[in-house]
């Protein structure tokens, strides 16, 4: 068994270097603002289907880094998304992250009425006093509640990263995002997952300088 | 946009369902005892190449579960896993989910010997008192440190979780493990990661009776 012999330090940069070499191979080239995030995303799953999935509306990259910069916080729908965000980073410009689902009044909230936890939680997310950044993991019925939220002019988040995976309405409600004029950063299809999420934000944070 | 409307309490039975039955239409049949971990595996992902890529030992879902039964801890390389691991059922049998990466000890050990914070987190992980098993969904450095200390016979775990994602030393870290003869799940290739590691230790976890 060949090992490459590489410093703990250097094997990110290694890894960052293989994937676009072989997006480069493949014939995919990403637009310059995007490709920090793009190349992420892949190294985050090994998936080069992230290069043709990944949208992103105009300037949403600068954006984002405004937003931040402005003591966004992030609100998402996952523990592990929660784990996985560079908070050390975020809280610089005075921005935390949120995750409600494991509260116990969302629970009780979403069995009394029926819905997911994710429905609460996003709701929830109305009473934090910062502008707001979502991103999302897991769950479409997260992104169907931002879209009514939106519609009905209770909410207007900076930008939404919508990214869950999955088989039941995740196709549809990543589409019920795109149509609105929030910044957005979008995985269309099936795939994505807190992991995706989680590489997403700290593709920004990381890039903040 | 056509919504499907589910009670939230179905959707992942919905999910369980179009995933069999895409496997189906795909002509891939999944032995009874390994499907669970498969269904999982893609639910959590969307990427229908966990049916080709899992690779099981012999029995090793009824090993788990007798581990498991017997009081076994889990180790894992990511806070992102140990976030997704469902603690509470583990605890039932008396199991903890551990996760050193983030210890000041860990990460100064590594900075003196330069090599990555998983594999000083592997070498801590035999100071714990209980059968092990270990869910590696990042470092493919902790996989090729677990074969060093069974090769040393310094550990003997119960089952390696072995799904590291990325592009430097992954493939052949998984290959490092599948010689040996401790029961493995192994996701052969680059592809894996932290959700990955997590719904498969919770695949076993939610079939445990």
């Amino acid at each position: 068994m060949e090992l490459k012999h590489i410093l703990p330090s250097d094997i990110e940069k290694e890894s960052f270097r293989i994937i676009k070499q072989e997006l480069d191979i493949m014939g995919k080239s990403i637009s310059e603002d995007f490709e920090p995030t793009v190349i992420r995303a892949i190294h985050t799953t090994a998936d080069f289907d992230y290069a043709d999935t990944l949208v992103f509306s105009d300037n949403v990259i600068d954006k984002a880094k405004a937003a931040i910069q402005n003591g966004a916080h992030i609100v998402t729908d996952t523990n592990m998304t929660l784990a996985g965000i560079n908070k050390k980073t975020l809280s610089r410009y005075g921005g935390e992250v949120h995750c409600f689902m494991a509260d116990e009044d969302v629970s009780m909230m979403a069995r009394q009425m029926q819905v997911t936890r994710a429905v609460v939680s996003m709701d929830k997310a109305l009473k934090i006093d910062a502008p707001l950044i979502f991103a999302i993991g897991n769950a479409p019925t997260a992104l169907i509640r931002l879209r009514e939220l939106i519609d009905e002019k209770k909410l207007r988040p900076e930008l939404i990263i919508g990214v869950p995976v999955g088989f039941v309405n995740v196709v549809e409600a990543k589409e019920l995002i795109l149509e609105t004029d929030i910044p957005y950063i979008i995985n269309r299809g099936r795939k994505g997952g807190s992991t995706v999420a989680a590489a997403i934000c700290n593709s920004i944070l990381y890039n903040m300088t």
